[in-house]
């Protein structure tokens, strides 16, 4: 007698390991789903503050059976750091896991991205699974087996390639997100919007110019699915990013200089990632790849969201240069640029010159272009 | 016009990475040989304040047409930990490393295990060399993929299965090993002497039976390229230690136990792996696996060698077994330990009583037994 309401099972067919994502609601109701991928009797809940008090005594609950112990992070960016990950690890040891124990990451990005690199070094490589609950992480983050920590002086510049063992998607833990923290997660489904463009851009569009979003229906959880979909056939070609997964950075060196310049503390991750996509949606224009009409209709869709696109005049351009300049995606020498020609043709340019880089960051600067 | 005398290249063939160990003299001396596994035009070479003033200069040279950084880590088993891995970490961002760098580990298995375990996470995994200067680096550690920095409630309970791009083992640089870490590098090449058995377990007895040892001969390179060629067999057949793999761990669950207890300062890690080898003959003659006559030869090779292998009586048994549970060693709740039914025939036992280990280890006891 199922309680949940099961939309969807891909499969992510991965060199180092096939895994399920299952996407429905209520999912957190079912102790059976939950159990499905644990396959020892230790299990480890790495969460927040502020998820735990929402959804871990489901958690609990499940795992009654098993020894299960729970470490909750503080809540935030600024936290993924070696602090926190030593907070898991202390956490793992003390309460003697052993190498069939399965870390559950509750939570956002930086829960799962925490907790995965946690599993992919303890004890050299335990089993995790990601049970997402905020819309950014369940349409992207969660999948693909990327996890890190922070550096003060860079993001993401300490991790791994580890996938998870299941991905548990419950889109009822959407009712209880922060509308900013929801809306900043439409920017990554935009990103995967103008990366397939098509059918699912269409639809995209048509879902966003309602202004409102029924996370109930079965619309949404299409949604979710097709951006798991895209990002699954990525990965599966191409795991640890040596060719076309660097596609699915699209608005992200922007994005993560954007963060860096303002301490992390401005915009959420997925506010960063619009102003982001239209930076390289305006560069790919100013260099004659993109056409007018796309670019208006990428500025249309972040609009629709609620998300910002313009770089505020507050912003100083040359130190937000400097910080692309410490950004992992650079290739031999050269800053690599994800580039649209058109709505589902993107390609990997490494060969934008410093001048038309700028050139592009001023015009995304609020009252500069196109106003 | 090459300076060095290469005795013997094998090759490690790992689903993950397929790449070459070469053995010989004076391999330092030739800077082609040292820049044919760099890719990129960016080295950060790790080493020890001991090897620095020693060998560091060989490597700058060679590299002297790329940007090549260093780090000088403190010497010893009690730095292995977050803080030396941050300062490797501090080095690669504050330098501006790229994904293609190159970390060049020289030094013995601490250098090796952390800027393995560096290379591995930063950026999500860059290329690293191993250069081991130390005789247990050379047979055992810089050759497999092991990277691991110690918790303080554990050792190598952080780590990750990480192949390197090349090993590169100069055996000039044991001139200027200490005797004492000489000699314990030798219990590792008796671990292979008893897993392998045969014709090179017998090589092995004729050798330790002279008591003194020519590095500079072909016989003693034959030995060590022996030894790297055992563990490369069973590497390519289970990299990632779910199977056979395990077999190496021969006498190290007791060998852990031994260096927890004492802070890690009373033994260097070979020292505590011949004790642990004694251990682990005396428990599988106790459980009637092993011959008494194999037993005597476990004592004999490691008294030629000039090692340890009783268990002096100051040490707390009731401690030293509490300590093995804390070990990686643990497999669905059972402490897994490798046994023998005579050398060239090992087998991992997960069924063993805390009865027996105790018994073993009282009979370990200094005077406890054939004595």
């Amino acid at each position: 007698m199922a309680k949940h309401n099961l939309y969807a099972q891909l499969q992510v067919v991965c060199p180092s390991k096939t895994y399920p994502i299952y996407i429905g609601h209520d999912l957190l109701s079912d102790p059976i789903l939950l159990c499905r991928p644990i396959l020892g009797a230790q299990v480890l809940v790495v969460t927040n503050e502020t998820i735990a008090p929402l959804y871990l005594n489901l958690l609990e609950n499940a795992y009654s059976s098993k020894q299960c112990n729970v470490v909750i992070l503080k809540d935030g960016e600024q936290h993924k750091n070696e602090h926190g990950l030593f907070t898991i690890y202390d956490a793992l040891i003390e309460h003697h896991h052993q190498r069939d124990t399965t870390i559950v990451a509750l939570g956002g990005g930086v829960v799962g991205d925490m907790a995965g690199f946690a599993a992919s070094t303890y004890q050299r490589g335990v089993n995790y699974i990601q049970i997402p609950t905020t819309l950014l992480s369940q349409v992207d983050s969660s999948v693909g087996g990327k996890t890190a920590i922070n550096h003060r002086l860079g993001k993401n510049m300490i991790g791994s390639f580890y996938q998870p063992t299941a991905v548990i998607i419950d889109l009822s833990t959407l009712k209880t997100l922060k509308n900013r923290e929801f809306v900043s997660g439409l920017a990554e489904v935009i990103k995967y919007g103008l990366l397939q463009g098509g059918e699912f851009l269409h639809q995209l569009t048509e879902h966003l110019s309602k202004k409102t979003m029924d996370i109930v229906g079965s619309d949404f959880a299409a949604l979710v699915s097709s951006c798991c979909q895209i990002k699954a056939n990525f990965i599966q070609r191409d795991e640890k990013e040596q060719g076309c997964r660097a596609l699915l950075n699209l608005g992200h060196t922007f994005a993560h200089a954007l963060e860096a310049v303002t301490q992390y503390a401005r915009w959420l991750h997925g506010e960063a990632v619009a102003i982001g996509l239209y930076c390289a949606a305006l560069l790919s224009y100013q260099c004659h790849y993109l056409n007018r009409e796309s670019l208006d209709l990428v500025e249309l869709l972040l609009n629709n969201a609620g998300l910002p696109h313009k770089i505020p005049k507050d912003i100083d351009l040359d130190k937000l240069q400097a910080f692309m300049w410490h950004d992992k995606k650079i290739h031999r020498g050269a800053l690599r640029f994800v580039l649209l020609k058109a709505p589902g043709d993107s390609f990997l340019d490494s060969h934008m010159t410093m001048d038309s880089v700028k050139h592009a960051l001023h015009s995304a600067v609020k009252g500069e272009f196109n106003e």
